[in-house]
């Protein structure tokens, strides 16, 4: 039924089709949809909501280049948002094209092209590659503030200094989170010109806020940066040589609670005397950041004791958290610290539960705080599912992309699903996921997007919560390829957890498995997990189809999902196989806008096996290998 | 790759499925599904987003009937909504089962069985059939206050009063909206006989508020009923006696504009002296009721002049309009008149222009301020587009169904498009679309929404907008018969548009086409039209199936759509095709509780040709025929 030239009309949200991507209210803008010439199209028509209401506005012919059509037309955009669809109307039928794909009945209108107006995109997001450290596990740049044995206690354990830099991490009920390595801020910045070399551009830095613990998500001071790490200090001069050096730094908070221990709530009375905080004091003002009942039992994340909700229902609280020029969202933003962004952790939860849903509030509260210290600061959200609500604008900049990126590209290449692994009926079900089921998991969550926020997604594979995915013994290094060259070549900011591009040794089956130390005199910079690593940090950083396209699939049979990423002219072919079979692929160039096919590159140095008939470059995909192709 | 069994799996959220399916917050539900009894069904997992987080419920073994397994579960809510999937786990497979279908993949959230605990349902609408009344043109019950000929002048142009009641409607251009047939509210007072007998049970009448034009979309008066209908006096008469007989009355009314004639605005003084209303005195307090400039100039309706859009910044509007006891909506809603409900005109653009986005805050206002008055009050909005936005149960009930019930049904029996025919380009288009398609417009639209508000969806192939489709000489009896057991089978109330029960006369290329006098003389009463409405009325207002079950497409091959509506174990089985071929449809009665099948009957009394093999049910659908299939 559809016809096969339909595949080759093509729109998104980029400079290259629309005149202005992120425009103001008021502002007329173009848009262009490019096609394939060819008789049967008789006219391309655009379809906007325009205050509610259905407009439909003929395209007209604005441009030829090497046989791609350009149809454009103008529309004065008054609202947050520009919602579109293309008619694609052929002399029998009519065709609908929204980001999700192209069918031959009206859609609904979830997977509209969107035009935000209030959107103030963090623009550096789209070209960066990110890096996670989880900072004890780094690089420890100053052994003098180091954690020693027994320093403090801390839920009935003692801390412990690993004097063996390269130990493997104890699992979780012989450390208690107590087991130092005594990584820190300084580290890292000893570590920048590794870090450049490698191609990131952008740090992820997991908590470094005053906490009890390894993993400090129990924060005990959001004003003070952990001793053990370095101090304020030590943060003021990490920010000023990365930016020195055009680097980016986001820190990691969890504000939907602190820890027990916290100056503000202080149970256990480790840090701070009886006298000080909410648990011990029924008129501290602290009181009321938290949900404490008179017989001082409260409400704590997920039950736990040790981690108190904080309550958004107090003023005074949001102050404190975001609203006033010192909160604690504000400081870090401001000189000499400078940070570039935030991820919020447990963001799905917060300021949630049964007796008040206040999210729709915060959110958009703690997006203008940021926004007014730094405009183009990175909102990151953690939510591993389907939570594209919070992403309209007004609320976060990005998820950690378990939901489209993480969990389906594990899947593909033969691990278990992250979610599934938590239950117990479900966490042995390896899905063999389709090329197929791939796409539509990514077409489905990035077509509700806009594509302003598409471009500022944060991909990973690996993250200090789960387990490397090269780590599991079952996944090839071929098959690994495939899912980081996914990751990398998709839509939104790629991010590398510290240790992965030296193929980092971990367990599977812990969390601690996965924070390991960064083995740093082993040699293995040079390996192939190296290369692959700063090879895609090059292309990331430095082809425009890559940092500005837009994505277009272009097959997804069997277990091979090939697509585009489109810069007018200059597109970069993606073919991903996990598949056992040797496969042929097609892609029809000439939709591209290449009149021949003179020779085909692998950006990563493969040797690529190819012809070409009738205007389709034929590709000869062996079992499990992956390609990133550029043509002439 | 899905197996066939998958097919039985069933859970809606209805009574049969839900233990309440209108819970207060605070309250644990049950949660049921049903399945056929199956090897290769491990387990029943229900995944449920709670307070933003996934929980993952195994379901257990509650019940067997008839073959078909009971999963089941409780739940407590504390959201506005709880948002479920179900998780289908075979021994080597995870599906997937949304109110949309199922998948083999993770599926995104939007098609989520949804409960809403903030919803007060009007429940008398899932069981009731409407029946829409332009008044003008119904029954002249007291013709001494029919409009005159020349009783007033309005645009230039003289009243007509039309002495033939069996004349056509003149165009536009001849008639100006003031050609006056003379029916009125006491009118439709007499003929509830006739209507009982239909089997009608609630009325949506056209504007009866005081207006110059036949339409009176453009009032001058809201907290009046126009003279020559009646008055306020044969409201309160009809409602009073509706309600008597056990019926419901839902009046139209546009508060996106008044007329330009309106005591408001007042702008020609045709009805008022032009010390009253806005537009000639800077300083009446209704210049802040509409959007007028200093120069006098102001924002019409699409630009026309003659119908000034209401300004909603003004607080003194939102009072007068809904929100003190004497307001225009409340005041209808109380004694004497006693209305049940409102159909809001032009919903879609209320509230929304370039300057003010309004909608978002002015519906939830409104819907209060109805259900203040009166709990079980049906809010019913004209947006012809896919609006889901609105139906999350905190502002409409209802829209007119076009997007999802005439829109595609109409195309289904092969008219064109009603959206399509505004554009010239696309005038012209007969989709001729696919059972399949239509099963797709309509699963992604209702999949979207919560099951009480599917219940409540106003569902219509006609209106007063567009033309009468069995006026299109195209359309055969046989697929106009297809098209009405549609509209009258799927979740939703189904309202008839005067006069297609006695398949009144009419022109299909204008508006005035579609409003003929009601031919109450001709004797067609007991036509093959009038015995398809008598019948589906009947059956409506009887069956379970139809007024509580939930909806289960069962086929979508070539152009034969086949579903059932499952009230637990008495089924109904809708059969559509719209086909030239004679085609075989297989109905799996196991899944639906049956252990034989010995008996199949078309409710509508037509002939069945079918026999039974494999536990199916062979059915020899000759082309363009329907059924309504009841089995044993």
């Amino acid at each position: 039924m559809m016809k096969e030239w339909l595949n080759s009309a093509y729109s998104d949200g980029s400079g290259y089709f629309v005149s202005n991507p992120l425009p103001k209210k008021g502002e007329t803008i173009r848009i262009l949809l490019r096609c394939i010439r060819n008789e049967e199209l008789k006219c391309v028509i655009l379809r906007a909501k325009v205050n509610g209401a259905e407009q439909l506005i003929t395209m007209n012919e604005y441009k030829e280049v090497n046989g791609l059509i350009y149809y454009s037309c103008e529309i004065r955009i008054w609202e947050d948002e520009l919602r579109y669809q293309f008619y694609l109307v052929t002399e029998k039928e009519i065709y609908y094209y929204t980001q999700y794909r192209i069918t031959d009945y009206v859609p609904d209108e979830i997977y509209d092209f969107c035009i935000l107006t209030n959107y103030q995109q963090p623009e550096w997001v789209k070209k960066a590659v990110f890096y996670q450290i989880f900072p004890d596990r780094f690089y420890n740049g100053d052994p003098s503030n180091d954690v020693k044995t027994d320093e403090y206690q801390f839920q009935g354990h003692g801390t412990i200094h690993i004097e063996d830099w390269n130990m493997e991490p104890m699992d979780y009920l012989h450390s208690f989170g107590l087991d130092f390595y005594g990584g820190d801020l300084k580290g890292i910045k000893d570590k920048i010109p590794y870090l450049k070399e490698l191609g990131v551009t952008a740090l992820y830095i997991n908590p470094i806020f005053r906490a009890a613990t390894v993993h400090k998500y129990d924060c005990i001071d959001y004003f003070e940066i952990d001793e053990h790490l370095g101090g304020n200090q030590a943060l003021a001069e990490l920010s000023q040589v990365l930016h020195e050096n055009g680097m980016k730094i986001v820190l990691d908070i969890s504000i939907n609670h602190t820890g027990s221990a916290s100056r503000w709530f202080n149970k256990e009375c480790i840090f701070y005397p009886e006298s000080i905080g909410a648990y011990h004091n029924k008129d501290a003002k602290e009181r009321s950041y938290y949900f404490i009942n008179d017989d001082n039992s409260y409400l704590g994340w997920y039950g736990v004791e040790s981690l108190p909700v904080l309550n958004y229902t107090s003023q005074e609280l949001r102050d404190k958290v975001y609203r006033a020029q010192d909160s604690v969202i504000k400081k870090w933003l401001k000189e000499p610290y400078c940070i570039d962004g935030w991820r919020f952790d447990v963001a799905d939860v917060m300021a949630r539960n049964n007796k008040f849903q206040l999210h729709k509030e915060i959110w958009p509260e703690i997006r203008n705080s940021v926004k007014e210290e730094k405009e183009d600061a990175y909102i990151l959200a953690e939510d591993w599912g389907d939570c594209v609500e919070h992403l309209r604008g007004n609320e976060w900049d990005a998820t950690m992309n378990y939901f489209a990126c993480a969990r389906p590209i594990r899947e593909f290449v033969g691990e278990i699903d992250l979610f599934q692994q938590r239950k117990e009926e479900l966490q042995f079900y390896l899905s063999k996921m389709t090329a197929d089921n791939l796409r539509n998991r990514i077409a489905q969550y990035l077509g509700k997007l806009p594509f302003t926020m598409q471009e500022v997604q944060f991909n990973m594979i690996d993250t200090h919560d789960i387990s490397r995915l090269h780590n599991n013994v079952r996944i090839s290094f071929e098959d690994y390829k495939t899912a980081v060259i996914l990751y990398f070549t998709l839509p939104g900011t790629p991010s590398i957890y510290y240790g992965d591009e030296v193929g980092i040794k971990g367990r599977i089956h812990d969390v601690e498995g996965s924070r390991y130390p960064m083995p740093w005199k082993d040699g293995k910079e040079r390996s192939k997990y190296y290369q692959l690593y700063q090879n895609l940090t090059r292309l990331k950083t430095t082809k425009d189809a890559l940092m500005y396209g837009g994505l277009k699939f272009i097959s997804s049979n069997d277990y091979v999902l090939v697509y585009a990423r489109c810069s007018d002219m200059k597109t970069i072919f993606i073919i991903a196989s996990a598949d056992d079979m040797k496969r042929v692929v097609k892609i029809p160039y000439t939709y591209y806008g290449y009149t021949s096919c003179e020779k085909v590159t692998d950006a990563l140095g493969a040797k690529v096996n190819w012809d070409v008939l009738n205007n389709k470059l034929n590709i000869y995909v062996p079992p499990h290998s992956s390609y990133i192709l550029e043509l002439n």
